[in-house]
């Protein structure tokens, strides 16, 4: 099993309640099939183009945490994210299509599937109507469980797997560094928050049910990127 | 074909331009089990539940567009839909379900299938990052929809059809009267903002597309209610 | 000293926390010039054009409140209090104003002075970048010290009093059942979310500091409101 | 006269519609006594102690934003200059105030006073309640009308003045192109959404009414600046 112990007390506390469902996100047979290199090469396209507007709004998410932070140390984490996604992730993203054959503006036209619509207006709108907390919960699957998919695939696939540069980008001490970063800044926030003994705040199961949503909603996500059009 | 003018002029143009869609919607297969009386007892069971939750975030969205309006009449109406939602729609809706044995507690502990995410969550969302018209048009397709379908369904049933309170609802002269009235703001908002020659605005273009996603999820919506679990 | 027990326990601990400021603002120079009718009419009526305004943001909070309800009881409570606003407390003001000679016309173009501008925005943005909590304790001074404002100044004024209706409207019973409609919200709100030991949840701080903030606010609008321009 | 063509079209032409405002803003009597030297010191302190809160809310502002944009190009403006006040700006000011001896606890416990909480919040909320346009609009007194303080300033002062370093920041090379990017932005989002003719379009009153009210708040900012507690 994948040890994630850096990623912090709280997310390790909010897998811990719905493992079924975080295998059945992190090993999915869309993640497997990248690892034993028999994803159709269509379906990475695909799944590619759909990320791709994924992580526009999943940018815009995360600057609305900066908005709705309550310091400034919070601000400059959310605010680096935002910047890794916009000036990096989204880049890598372009420059990766590119090479598929696919422009930029292919890309930006893409046609947003229901999946990916339920899941990014899901986060968007748990922030936008709640606070800091719910919104940054809604972001952690998304953000731990590719460090988690990093790690597996790596573990399982071999240097000439056609998609190798996909698993080392959340393979890498880069994005394995986010996970903890951004594991210490939800650390802090709840423990700011709803105390030490935060699991048995009224506010917690809320929480849990927004990190169990967002999880099933990225098992939703696989499934469409294994239907093509 | 039913005739809406009385919906006003914004809608009906906005319509025009994606009849295919639009027909789709309003006459889809599970529209017209209703009519016939031939919809499966346990698939209605299933919708009324799943559009209840729905009704929740419609009824959260009206609000929105209330602290989201530039005049007191704005707000007027808007609050009025409000309140017709929240005090009328949403306690018929449980009468009824009480009605199918359904209890209100059961109700509100109904999982919220993907599709019904997708919907209720798009409509807040836009209304978060737009502003007064991008929520207001993402908020048409189903009441105007429900309007046209009440009188589509009228004309095709028999009065024995065990469906029928359902169908007089949007039937009623009481709903006719909210289309006429929501098609009065939405014009009268749509001219205030983007004058007469609206259809020529550089912003109709997103609203467009905003009604026709919209008009999209309500498809999705009616193929979730033909699905059992 | 006025009783406000049926206002609810945390409306009673949040004001018992800051009793100068709440007195500063409950029985400020203004209030008490309505109370001895020594309130020159030009300031009355500056108020009175003011408070219009105020009462559009303060409504537009209040629906801002329904769309971050986490039950339909806490949306039905919520859109009663919008509806009484919108259509009674502002169109009594419209009709006080129109027997002052103040048209609607005039009122809606009235200027937004800097003190009115910074408390309703305040009380706005509290509610956009929080959640349910943050923005009820910040619609909260208002709500009730006028409440305890209606009690304070029908318990000194005389009945031949030029003000009385004012004061009347919100000594009357209507208003104080207002009152104790929304102390049970708050009430239940907060012991839902914070527990039964409120005060010692780490959120709590944060709704003391909104409270304050929001109660010397309300003093500004007074200060702003013996000032002729 | 400065002149600010390279700021860009919409700027100028929103300026040129207040000019009596604009220059009481931009040529009040605290920017002067900068440029002149005679600026106590004590009020010089208490402007950066307010004006660390008024950049963190600002900061919070410019994220908004970038939740709020259209395309991937605005959200790389609009995070770019996010980064630029979290990581530099603020720093800038933490170390400013390091030399004049106010810790960065000190500053971050300034109590806000309430010209500062009029004009942050008056600009949140615009940014939630509205859309893109609106906020981006909201924000331009503050980002035009420094970099004129600092071409004016400039002008005017000598080396030896000891607030060359405030002036410099906004005087120099990297603060000016922070203008001429952001008049680019301001255009070009302009002429999408309003069309070349924007001054004609109907939303464009409601944004020159925007305008006006930021850079009133922007006057109040300095008359409270010249007022020691």
């Amino acid at each position: 099993m994948i040890k994630t112990d850096n990623y912090g007390i709280v997310f390790n506390k909010l897998k811990s309640n719905i493992l079924d469902d975080w295998k059945h996100y992190t090993e999915h047979e869309f993640v497997k099939s990248i690892g034993n290199a028999n994803l159709d090469k269509k379906l990475y396209i695909k799944y590619l183009k759909q990320d791709y507007i994924f992580l526009i709004h999943f940018s815009r998410a995360w600057a609305l945490l900066v908005a709705k932070s309550n310091s400034v140390d919070e601000m400059r984490i959310a605010s680096a994210t935002l910047d890794a996604l916009v000036n990096e992730e989204i880049q890598l993203h372009i420059k990766t299509c590119k090479a598929e054959g696919i422009s930029e503006e292919q890309l930006f036209n893409t046609e947003e599937e229901l999946n990916n619509i339920a899941y990014t207006r899901f986060v968007l709108e748990t922030g936008y109507s709640g606070g800091f907390l719910d919104l940054l919960v809604a972001l952690s699957p998304c953000v731990f469980g590719y460090g988690e998919i990093g790690l597996y695939l790596k573990s399982i696939s071999k240097n000439n797997n056609p998609y190798i540069s996909w698993i080392d980008t959340y393979y890498s001490k880069e994005y394995q560094e986010v996970c903890t970063n951004i594991g210490n800044l939800l650390d802090k926030a709840i423990q700011d928050r709803l105390g030490k003994d935060f699991a048995n705040n009224n506010i917690w199961p809320k929480l849990e049910e927004t990190f169990l949503t967002a999880t099933k909603l990225e098992i939703d996500f696989w499934e469409m990127s294994l239907r093509l059009e």
